[in-house]
């Protein structure tokens, strides 16, 4: 099936059905050229401004001088070391020749911005900001002190710091526009995301699901950082920006202050639901559509309810924040499953018709296909080991769990498949129009957990879980698989050893580019999956690999290394192995990582 | 005239007077061949054994299959995070297929040794080593927390720690053979130096000039780690293991007791004179050369004399540790000219006949070439810009200061070049016995001082003198300088921005490699002087770099990067610019090295 949609539009992309919702010709791709006419770029697939590379989040390049035939060649081209040695899960950008990197948080280096002149490859930076980031965030952020990249538009860039600031810089002289204070790190509120810039509004939500926040999505005015609104994810309708337009598919979205009556009596004021992942914009429909993490605390007997609107999706009008419509995947979340993963969207021939759809591998274990103009679910597919659940209603929407999997109090509950990293976790995948394909990074991880009461104690962990993680069925940690979304299966895979933790990059040279968490940093054939090249990095690859053509007109990947985040925090915080328990219960799975790769930052910008 | 003798070396190398003490054809090159013949490796000019390649410290290998012609296409083959962003001197080394790499100390990665299997590059650590270091040292080096390297002799890597340890590890297994501790941290001792095998013996020196110790070499049992012998650098002969074999040339080594006598009461009981640099090893006339650092403190005032045996060479009996010579390079010291650099053993045509002599381009700005015999300074040239001595009186071997440029206490005295750091610090020469040429990587730096009182507390800094350095005449920091030794000429030199403070590597193949602190690395001409190719690591490189014949049969050249070391610490001890005096007055000509390059901690292994 997927072969043979791949030739369909690989020799005939003007006719096919199956493309990216922004395909890349069209300007849109470009976010700056929405926010200022005078300063609009140039519809030019040789930048990347955003993480996600476009607003559909396809993550797709159409540079294609880099392909099957000649990646064997590929080689480094120069390096840029960021001197951090903790997880680095964030993408560079490219814009107007020049390269901007952040880093994650350290004492020494706190979330610098650093712009790297192309037209000198290997010059020192052309400057660096440094955001004034008070340490304390250090013990709030669960897992790692990692930032997950900036967002460019209208001259300026955008991203966010580990205490919870927004920071605005000059793009050209790194001067800073504004800073705005949008969390309280004493309350256990982080940053981690990247921002979305869409027309006047960047758009930023907060970490810290583990720490009994009240999770939230805000945006503000791009010229002066001033919030211009801001939704919660729980309490009342009026917090959460759900009035007149909101029009929800499903009955369990239906409802008054659901954010309110699906929690116990207050639990929703830290109930969680933050906003660390991805965000989408359809320009057409003019709504951005992101998901919320899990409900705090971690032990569900604490708060019977649906917990809503946590494990949820929403799409919003970006102008006033008012919510469209919402969806929760995971209703009364029982193992972390966080809905903050990206959201791809397409238009795709579903049934009869080609629909307007948002495709979301999700970390309950299902790919979804959405109409994205309704929140319908059009299917809800297993693209792993799944024993936590029996499948999604999709008449209801309803995620069916399993009852004996439930956490207890007390008692030693196993075998739970996806652990609570899901099957699928912030790593974002890569969609190839000319593949028909989605590329998924994901892990393949289980669990066992044991229930225990969590106190409430602002700013500190509230969790209520003992977690041990391992291996799931066949010992591989993780894999990178392609999707064939119209198909819906499993077109092939690459098992991995570690999680597949890193991005995915494809290219219409027909490749798809990921790391490992043992720091190989491999080519793939899109098609066959057979792997074409790869380069032993110096550190475990958990960042957002990006391709760009230089100033020289050749086209260049790059990708940060540099081991960490949740899964490779037994590394990067130099965990003990002993303790399976430690980073929430990813340490067990992982004792054998600090003998496959060591800590590290470093920018790795390879060419042919 | 460097040309001609190079024509006349290169084409008739049997016939060539200039030649390495121990050319590379003898299997003596091999250090573990003199320790026990049972595990004696061949001759093999492809591994690399101890830092400074040989014995005589040529650091030239006679691997020639990337040259001049081919450089060009070098590129980065694979890549090894450390995951410590402080300052990396040390040089790997290559034993039968295995690279070993020894980091800087840092909490989570403590002067770790990692095992790296050449047969699968890029496959991770056979093995790591992780000794139990006293975090306290981190407060105690003086100069950023460096090491320079390990060694290999008899089936085991033997390296130091900064807590001033000495291990000895199984380099199949990676198993601790023993561990000795060999000074007091809370004496202000730390090691840093790369330890040197001779026969049955380790030679380890300790560091701390700046924190009134009192310095010494020692030879440990290689079997067991017991110590065989321990010679101060202050104090009685008995203590100096000064006894009847004692024939210094000239007079003013001559004596009993200097050590006591040319200091001021008690005063040589904290008189500095550690050993935290070279040593070289003559086989024939079975004497080590080593040098001593600086006396303390810094301020002369507090301590009238020639305070032996500090700023000094000696060659001594390594089975005995009993001195054969000593020589002074610096009589009491005024501007911390530590006489720790390394010393390259040659047969030179030095008049009318061959001479085994001893070359050391010296801290105090000469390049001095001795009698290896008897000690007999046969010359010592400028090899840059110096007003704090006018000559070296080569009747008498004193150097002849400069009265004016003495410091005083509560005046500045202004202009005194070479700066603290010397013409050139512990970055390792290299000589080729086919052009003639000894490739010096060194700075060029003035300083004004201010002499204080110190006081002298256990452990803590012991200085007394306020230091600003500055660029000297040029404005090059630093620069590569390929010096005739035979002609005692400058041939040609490479100026750089910034002080060059990387080993520097020659090879068969007519190249010469060094790195920059700005993270360039670069290959030259080694008869022109031009730069033939260089690529730019992701930080400042201060490393030793290597070549190795790899199991596949091809060429490698490897590197460490990460910028630090006492020039590289406003970078790697985030220090503040403003400060000028930080790091010993070092940040005051180092403002723009945070602009320049970032931390970090890589090896790079290059190949065609």
């Amino acid at each position: 099936m997927a072969a043979l949609a791949l030739s369909f539009l690989g020799c005939r992309p003007g006719r096919g059905d199956v493309h990216a919702a922004v395909p890349p010709a069209r300007p849109a791709v470009a976010p700056s050229g929405l926010v200022s006419s005078s300063t609009a770029l140039p519809a030019d697939d040789g930048q990347w401004l955003i993480p996600a590379k476009d607003y559909a989040s396809t993550r797709f390049s159409g540079l294609d001088q880099i392909n099957a035939t000649n990646v064997g060649g590929l080689k480094v081209a120069w390096t840029f070391s960021t001197g951090v040695s903790k997880g680095h899960e964030g993408a560079p950008l490219v814009v107007n020749g020049t390269l901007y990197v952040v880093t994650p948080y350290s004492p020494a280096t706190p979330n610098v911005l650093y712009a790297l002149d192309l037209t000198r490859p290997g010059a020192p930076a052309k400057w660096s900001y440094r955001p004034k980031v008070m340490p304390a965030a250090q013990g709030v952020a669960c897992c790692d002190v990692v930032n997950r990249g900036a967002s460019y538009a209208g001259g300026r860039i955008f991203y966010n710091t580990l205490d919870a600031q927004t920071v605005a810089v000059d793009a050209e002289t790194g001067q800073e526009a504004w800073v705005t204070r949008v969390g309280d790190i004493n309350r256990g509120e982080s940053i981690t995301m990247a921002p979305l810039v869409v027309k006047d509004k960047v758009l930023v939500g907060n970490s810290g699901g583990e720490f009994g926040i009240r999770g939230w999505l805000t945006a503000l005015d791009t010229a002066t950082g001033k919030v211009a609104w801001k939704a919660y994810h729980t309490g009342p309708d009026a917090d959460a920006l759900i009035g007149p337009l909101f029009k929800p598919f499903y009955v369990a979205e239906q409802g008054r202050d659901l954010g309110v009556s699906s929690w116990p009596p207050d639990m929703w004021k830290i109930g969680g639901g933050g906003v660390w992942g991805w965000i989408s914009y359809d320009p057409d429909l003019d709504l951005v559509y992101y998901g919320t993490s899990n409900p705090g605390p971690w032990n569900p007997d604490q708060r019977p309810g649906d917990n809503k609107w946590t494990c949820s999706i929403f799409a919003r009008n970006p102008d006033t924040g008012q919510a469209r419509w919402a969806y929760q995947w995971t209703p009364h979340d029982l193992h972390d499953y966080d809905g903050v993963n990206e959201q791809v969207l397409l238009d795709l021939p579903i049934g009869e018709k080609t629909r307007k759809v948002l495709v979301r591998p999700e970390r309950n274990g299902y790919i979804y296909v959405l109409d994205r103009t309704t929140g319908e679910v059009l299917s809800a597919d297993p693209f792993g080991y799944i024993t936590s659940s029996s499948g999604v209603d999709t008449k209801t929407g309803r995620l069916m769990g399993v009852e004996a999997e439930k956490p207890e109090v007390g008692k030693v509950v196993r075998d739970i498949c996806p652990a609570a990293p899901g099957m699928k976790d912030w790593q974002p995948s890569a969609w190839s129009p000319r593949t028909g394909l989605l590329y998924v990074p994901h892990q393949n991880l289980c669990m066992d957990v044991e229930g225990t009461e969590a106190n409430y104690i602002a700013g500190t962990p509230f969790v209520g879980m003992n977690v041990k993680m391992y291996a799931g069925p066949g010992g591989n940690r993780g894999e990178l698989l392609a999707w064939d979304v119209v198909g819906r299966r499993k077109a092939w895979a690459i098992p991995e050893a570690f999680p597949a933790w890193s991005g995915a990059l494809a290219t219409a040279g027909d490749l798809v580019f990921y790391g490992t968490m043992d720091g190989w940093f491999k080519a793939l054939d899109a098609r066959a999956g057979k792997v074409l090249w790869q380069f032993k990095t110096g550190s475990g690859i958990i960042g957002q690999p990006v391709t760009y053509r230089g100033p020289d007109g050749k086209q260049y990947v790059a990708v940060y290394a540099g081991v960490g985040g949740w899964s490779g925090a037994i590394v990067s915080g130099n965990l003990d192995p002993r303790d399976g328990t430690a980073a929430l219960g990813f340490v067990n799975a992982m004792t054998d990582l600090p003998q496959k790769t060591t800590a590290g930052g470093m920018l790795y910008v390879f060419s042919l």
